[in-house]
């Protein structure tokens, strides 16, 4: 890499991942550089920006990077709030800490939902195995056993199906109560889950992205459909409680929140205090990308305009990449390979499929999943934009 | 910079400017690596991809540049033809080092046009004041002395008003006879500046991006509109001219061709063996930018759809940047800051305003116009679309 210019903004990232290697690639036209710092020399997003290597708990690896940068930003929420509370003596760091800090903690973050009146599924905090089988017999069964922090993509959860799974759930989690909390949740049978990306900028104007729909398999996302097929009342309403969620906490930024719908009645899922797996369709699919408006959001540049270009499908690589032609052959068909070794359960890429109309992506969507061998991915996608 | 996977392809690009730099942020979503050649160290692409630093002239930093690249490739066309032709034992070079002799050359391209039956203005070689003056009896004035070689945006010319500018002309370049060749042109008095920007692939597919028209100032690009106002059949013609030149040439990668419009007729001007500053609107005017399709036809790739996005005007930054907020505001409004210094006379970064409709386009043009205070240089854009 060229030595830094003095003229440039660097932006610090912490977190390597794709998150970072995106947030990068979109910043660059900004004239924006990047530091990246991640506890793997061979993070991702280090072939397009320079990195410190260190833990996150290390103060001195956070002490050249704070040195390093103009402004600070996270690519991946579980970073110690601690840590991200030490850099703002050194550097501004968006989003703030303590939204941060919510969205780390299960409890903070469901307790806040309830408190600006967001609906939630029933939650009780469990710290020992009496409060587990007395909260299991009010909210009842099917609920879900959950580490309040470091959940992600649905570790650190076990699933009480009817009350004599409850001595397997404690055993598997029941150490983590003393540890990093535990915290009991209805289960909720959704029709549909549903998320808001949206960006909150540093004088507060707030941007959402139109609704998106979204397809998990084992609890990772498999696919995005943008804009989701609600009415306008719903769509106003999901945005409505992301408006209210960014603005309690003060965020700057692009935030995710994911919603299940359920008897046309949306309840509160999880706040992503980040850019979001559900919103990487706005690279081809938005006038304007998470990514871009997340950077102008943190820089206090004007915040780009999120209407759509055509419809968007997003497809998850998990694992290892598919066959890159069959997307590259499709008009609309763009390719994302995050620079990954492939590796089970590991993110490594996406791809968006683009259309100008509903039609035209159920052919595009019908015809890639033939030439990738994945019917089964597009397959749900297809069915709902069939109505 | 991380240490390379051999699972990966590393491009290598010959001259580190922003060419290199949107090719490296183009191809990083198809998992590809880069490393860029340079003279400087301060290359702008060096702040997105590692570099080698070294003359293109010195053999060790070529052999190294070559010893960790998979497939080579060009920014900056006035690379010697004979660094490109010593790579091409080393690594695969696209396009092609002819091509490139031929574009560096103004007599042999102009006699390729001729050859190809593509019209052109009226030249001559010129190697004496004798053939001066006798080529300017037979073009006629105004004509244009210019260097056979390494001609760059309006360097190494001299615009022959009348005879009595001759012995001026002569003066100014008559030294770079011997060295580098001298060709006379006659002067188009042209209404329009088109150019076609177009890729073909290793296969031999070809496609085009829509017709754009561009305007200079004092011999540098000040805009672009796509797709131009001209009807299907100059459109059709113009692509035709480029796809003779593609096939000629066993091109493969992306190619521009400048053309005049003089009456109604199209003459060709110039053919640069490189992505080209009039398709940079295709970053966010069309499905596939004009740097993602030349990786994909370097590599092997399907070619991505060339299709526009709504319309799309590019305005050049020259020298330094304006206020970026001016366009930021902008829906459609997309800013490219090249991480350059200012200079006199440098392309620092340009903007690109997207809109679903001209009417739409000529507002967005208007309002950036007065907030860049740039009313000049949109001025004959709008006027244009205006019609």
């Amino acid at each position: 890499m060229s030595t830094p210019d003095s003229r440039m903004t660097t932006v610090g990232i912490l977190g390597g991942g794709q998150l970072a290697r995106m947030m990068a690639l979109a910043g660059a036209p900004l004239g924006l550089r990047f530091l990246v710092m991640d506890s793997v020399a061979d993070a991702c997003a280090g072939q397009f920006a320079p990195m410190v290597v260190g833990d996150y708990t290390d103060e001195s690896a956070l002490a050249e990077f704070a040195s390093r940068v103009d402004v600070a930003t996270f690519d991946f929420e579980n970073v110690p709030a601690e840590s991200a509370q030490w850099l703002t003596s050194r550097v501004p760091v968006f989003p703030n800490p303590r939204a941060l800090a919510t969205a780390q903690d299960r409890l903070a973050e469901k307790t806040l939902f309830r408190d600006l009146g967001i609906p939630v599924p029933p939650f009780a905090v469990i710290d020992t195995r009496e409060q587990l089988d007395a909260a299991v017999a009010e909210i009842g069964t099917p609920c879900i056993l959950k580490t309040r922090r470091l959940g992600y993509d649905g570790k650190g959860q076990f699933r009480i199906k009817s009350p004599a799974d409850i001595a397997a759930a404690w055993d598997a989690l029941g150490a983590q109560a003393a540890k990093v909390g535990l915290i009991l949740e209805g289960f909720v049978a959704f029709e549909r889950e549903l998320s808001v990306v949206a960006v909150r900028g540093r004088d507060g104007e707030f941007r959402a992205w139109p609704l998106t729909e979204n397809w998990h398999v084992d609890g990772v996302l498999s696919a995005s459909l943008a804009p989701a097929t609600v009415d306008d009342a719903m769509a106003a309403t999901a945005i409505s409680h992301a408006r209210k969620l960014a603005e309690a906490l003060d965020y700057v930024g692009v935030l995710a929140l994911e919603l299940f719908c359920r008897d046309g009645e949306l309840l509160a899922n999880e706040l992503a205090p980040r850019v979001h797996n559900s919103g990487h369709w706005t690279i081809e699919g938005s006038e304007t990308s998470q990514f871009q408006n997340h950077l102008r959001a943190v820089l206090g540049l004007p915040l780009g305009d999120t209407r759509m270009v055509g419809q968007a499908c997003m497809l998850n690589w998990i694992g290892a990449m598919p066959d890159a032609n069959a997307v590259l052959r499709e008009p609309g068909g763009h390719w994302h390979d995050y620079g990954k070794q492939p590796r089970e359960g590991r993110k490594v890429g996406h791809a968006t499929l683009r259309a100008d109309s509903a039609q035209e992506l159920i052919a595009v969507l019908e015809r890639a999943g033939v030439a990738l061998g994945r019917e089964t991915q597009v397959a749900p996608v297809v069915v709902r934009l069939q109505g």
